[in-house]
């Protein structure tokens, strides 16, 4: 398999990116290659910092990068030369498997609907995070690609969010959550209650009702459901928080130091470097990062592109989502 | 002045009211006395088992407790004889200056929005929390009172908490923010971009504009404006991530072994027992504690309540919103 990594995503790029690709060439299985997608003079001289540069890394060359002050949606006519639409092109005419960018998020997902195309029968492709929490991760879908929602694309994040954490995580009969601000059916917001509804008497869901927000951080859900402006508040505030902490402590102790009970605590700590969450209910793989993403980061989200072509995320996902009726 | 508490709030009632009511008039000033408002047989018990109880402590009898299972609305109807409506009776009555309740927050808003009045101009009054940032506290508004909003009440929260943060916090010119998933005007959900220009718009208020999720923590905002739903689930969260975190913490090290980087995590740890938030823009004082607040979590809402009043925070509330228009 080949995945597209764009190569001028993160703030210090081509660094970490060039770092990570290595670093992942080297540990994951032999028939992944990754294809660095940007300006190949400055990757190639990147890559002439590094001793024994795996054969299975590969170089396109797009000259033009996105920034933060590109409009989103206007990426794709505008920078037609960007790391971010050539490497999305190349999955779509099938030089690659999936694509990988720590560059500006709004961008990536414009290009990636644009270039990748909603499946059929999903209004709103939307991504899903893993949180860390005391037990397994839980997906937060939509973490943010959807401000205004409507009942029934919550339904169908429930859908992608589902098949994800079953086909690609491996999770058994993954258990559905709702966001909401009291655990009764009835309460919360307007597209809370009526999400509920539906989300009852959806088939193929195992929907266990509402939490709150402070039962993510417990675990025993495998999808938590909610719109992209609450989840992408909820995210970027646990990223601070955790970062802070995690920073300080660091600061402050060695593991040699922390026993076992601190577990959780390191795991908030790794999971900054976790990077990666798919937009799920394109057809194709486009993996989003931080663009402050670190070499392991990076390396992360390789892994996270590798499991989601090696679990054929894509076919799972058009098959479970046809049946959803859309209102 | 005298505070009205309710006796009867906590998970473990009244235990932690009885000692923090105690610690607050050992520790207040002389003219605070404090209401116990519940079953008096139960709180002369518990009271046998302090010695030197304060004079200016007194007990108002309220046989009736409001439950998890009683609907907030329904309580001011079929539960009159309850610590919540009693005490805030109390207020109405000119008998008490302020109530303080860790009983069910559904109950005491409804039973506070009923019996002391929405100011005039007010459409909705919410709930502002203090949350700990690396700088001063942020007053968070709403935190869950309202959880459909529309852009016109969030101006007319952003209107209560600065009069808030200004009159009784002591802060100068309260920095007003808006809870948004990007900086730029234009921005996010139509709710927040629609209030993005209302609050740009509106005299008396230093609306600095969009924050993302990622900014509260940093600090340097007085006031930030968010509708219940997102309010809410940020707050619980961050809570149980604190929490949780904290508690390990706690297991593992003691103060004498973290120096002052660790400053901001104690702050946190200590924020479990800051209790207490003002439910705003009502014709009084009511503070909002935890159901699980401890005795200095209730002596520490004690303290709101007793500045709340000392700073007539309900005239300056109702001078500086009579002048918000109400669409």
């Amino acid at each position: 398999m080949r995945i597209a990594l764009d190569a001028m995503g993160t703030d210090r790029a081509p660094e970490p990116e060039v770092a990570g690709a290595i670093e992942a060439l080297r540990k994951f299985e032999s028939d992944v290659e990754v294809v660095l997608v940007g300006d190949e003079p400055t990757i190639r001289a990147e890559l002439a910092k590094h001793a024994d540069v795996p054969d299975r890394l590969h170089i396109h060359h797009a000259p033009d990068r996105v920034t933060a002050d590109d409009a989103p949606a206007s990426v794709i006519r505008r920078k037609p030369h960007s790391s971010v639409v050539v490497g999305l092109r190349l999955q779509k005419e099938g030089a690659a498997d999936a694509f990988v960018s720590a560059g500006s998020t709004g961008a990536v997902m414009a290009t990636s609907l644009f270039t990748l195309k909603p499946l059929p029968g999903v209004d709103r492709p939307a991504v899903g995070t893993l949180l860390p929490t005391v037990g397994e991760p839980c997906l937060l879908i939509d973490a943010g690609a959807n401000v205004d929602c409507k009942p029934h694309h919550l339904v169908q994040f429930a859908h992608l969010g589902s098949t994800y954490t079953r086909n690609t995580l491996g999770r058994e009969n993954p258990s559905v959550a709702l966001l909401n601000i009291g655990e009764e059916p009835g309460k919360g917001s307007e597209l809370a209650v009526e999400t509920y509804d539906l989300l009852a008497a959806e088939p193929g869901i195992n929907f266990v009702g509402n939490i709150e927000g402070r039962d993510i951080i417990g675990g025993g859900y495998d999808v938590v459901v909610c719109d992209g402006f609450v989840g992408n508040v909820l995210l970027k505030f646990y990223e601070s928080v955790a970062g802070l902490i995690v920073s300080r402590l660091h600061k402050e102790l060695d593991r040699s130091q922390v026993s076992e009970g601190m577990e959780f605590v390191f795991r908030v700590l790794d999971y900054a470097e976790t990077g990666g969450a798919p937009l799920l209910g394109v057809g194709g793989v486009s993996i989003i990062c931080h663009g402050e993403s670190t070499p392991k980061a990076i390396m992360n989200a390789l892994a996270v592109a590798a499991r989601a072509v090696r679990s054929e995320m894509v076919k799972h996902s058009a098959r479970d989502v046809k049946g959803v009726e859309v209102s």
